[in-house]
């Protein structure tokens, strides 16, 4: 099953179950909605409104997660190129909601960085609530998978030895298009990211250090996790922070994420216009 | 004014203004839930059923938080005779609020660690929606200021760079007991922790390299602040793991946290019962 959330003209989301290029509304104002409320197998059934799901305006598609936990350094090719161990625990840390776009949304490139990267990954969400899960328990605890770019402020990033403020500036993290439930999808296809359409990041998704469920019965160990809870699993090789020289989102290019088998985030990076008065 | 989170007999909670030893309840569940409806200004003169206050059973002050920012590296003389320059920037990472307990709960020991330790701290109360606020701004969007122990898996923190794993154990961090509006409460007494009366941890609270206003208005540079989101202020020196030999919170141990002006937290640490079969 695939679901999505709308947007709906007036403000208002609603998740949708995707069909071909049927969306049908499922009367949850989100996939995170629909999660909390314990729904996702009635969803498979559940009729509803139908659009044509083309033209749909995708919301993140869990868009306001309890928590947004991103895993850094987990793809073992990537590693060993480096010349580093594998580690022996994942590198944790967070995103706030606010931080959250769209499938089709800009990217807001604000003016206080001048480094802004991306980091194609794949995302986990969690169906049920867990704590201390072992990993039979953890498996059964993925919704589903959907495509993240974690979408990156280097000059915040690397300021203090703590990575968050580099990674939650708000309008920023396309997520989506999709969940794809585990019946429907297996981690293993190429996870692609592009910029103007060159590619930069290529790997497979079943080549994670700490996979889906091993994620899952780790952070589970430290507290709850809950229905729409998102783990942002990890970036292979080729951010534009490392090279030579390095490179970063421009106005006007168009960064696209695709993981196969779910889909893909086409994002414009833009500017942010900030008004000279805000906040006071 | 003081405001706490009172729970009630049958497992509900309410927002109650302390008035010397009167608890009256003021129609909201929490402190959280009267800050996000904007009411902080009428709950001066809201008239409500009575409690005695010095029989409260007190939850976290606000519960449920947006948002746990967490300062470190923040207290200057301690940065000083460290030997360390003073930052230019906030050392920022998160907690969840699965981690917070209320004034007089147990902090639980999980059995996963073997290295709990205290970090008393001044938290800061967000109380107005703001985005960009330069410094007047910041001032204004105070809501007031409670007292918090950021307590910390040292064993979890440092197993790799990022510290979140250590941070955010489920029931570990007493948050309260009561938030002061800051026409009552201006940074500059004393920060106290204490582990079986025993003094581990004193500063004043004026000596912060980052006031409140100040990481208000850098944080909100990174994504909106909103009314009930929490900022842990940063620990002074005398953290149990820096001692020669280190220290760390055993099963028994009285903790106590308090900052002049707001009030004292008082939490005995308990080895958590993990039932042998939990989250399968």
């Amino acid at each position: 099953m695939r679901l999505a959330t709308m947007r709906l003209p007036g403000g208002a989301t609603t998740a949708v179950r995707v069909d071909g290029g049927t969306a049908t509304e499922l009367g949850f104002a989100d996939v995170g909605a629909l999660l909390r409320a314990g729904a996702l197998e009635h969803a498979a059934t559940t009729a509803g409104r139908e659009h044509a799901f083309e033209r749909a305006d995708l919301a993140p598609v869990v868009p306001a997660p309890g928590k947004i936990l991103c895993v850094g350094l987990n793809y073992r090719a990537h590693i060993l190129e480096m010349g580093r161990e594998l580690p022996t625990a994942p590198t944790v840390f967070t995103k706030y909601p606010e931080a959250l776009i769209g499938a089709a949304d800009h990217v807001l490139l604000p003016p206080e960085s001048s480094q802004v990267d991306w980091e194609g990954e794949l995302a986990v969400v969690v169906g049920s609530e867990v704590r201390r899960a072992d990993r039979a328990a953890a498996e059964r605890a993925i919704a589903g998978y959907a495509v993240l770019n974690d979408v990156t402020m280097r000059d915040w990033q690397y300021r203090t030895m703590q990575w968050l403020p580099g990674k939650s500036f708000e309008h920023t993290t396309p997520f989506g298009p999709v969940l794809v439930t585990p019946d429907e999808f297996t981690p293993g296809g190429d996870l692609v990211t592009a910029v103007d359409g060159e590619e930069v990041q290529r790997t497979r998704t079943d080549d994670l250090v700490f996979g889906p469920a091993e994620l899952i019965s780790y952070l589970s160990t430290i507290l709850t996790l809950r229905p729409g809870d998102v783990i942002a699993t990890g970036t292979p090789g080729g951010v534009g922070h490392a090279r030579e020289p390095a490179r970063y989102l421009a106005p006007g290019q168009v960064l696209t994420t695709t993981v196969e088998g779910i889909g893909t985030l086409t994002n414009t990076a833009v500017a942010e216009q900030v008004p000279a008065a805000a906040g006071t």
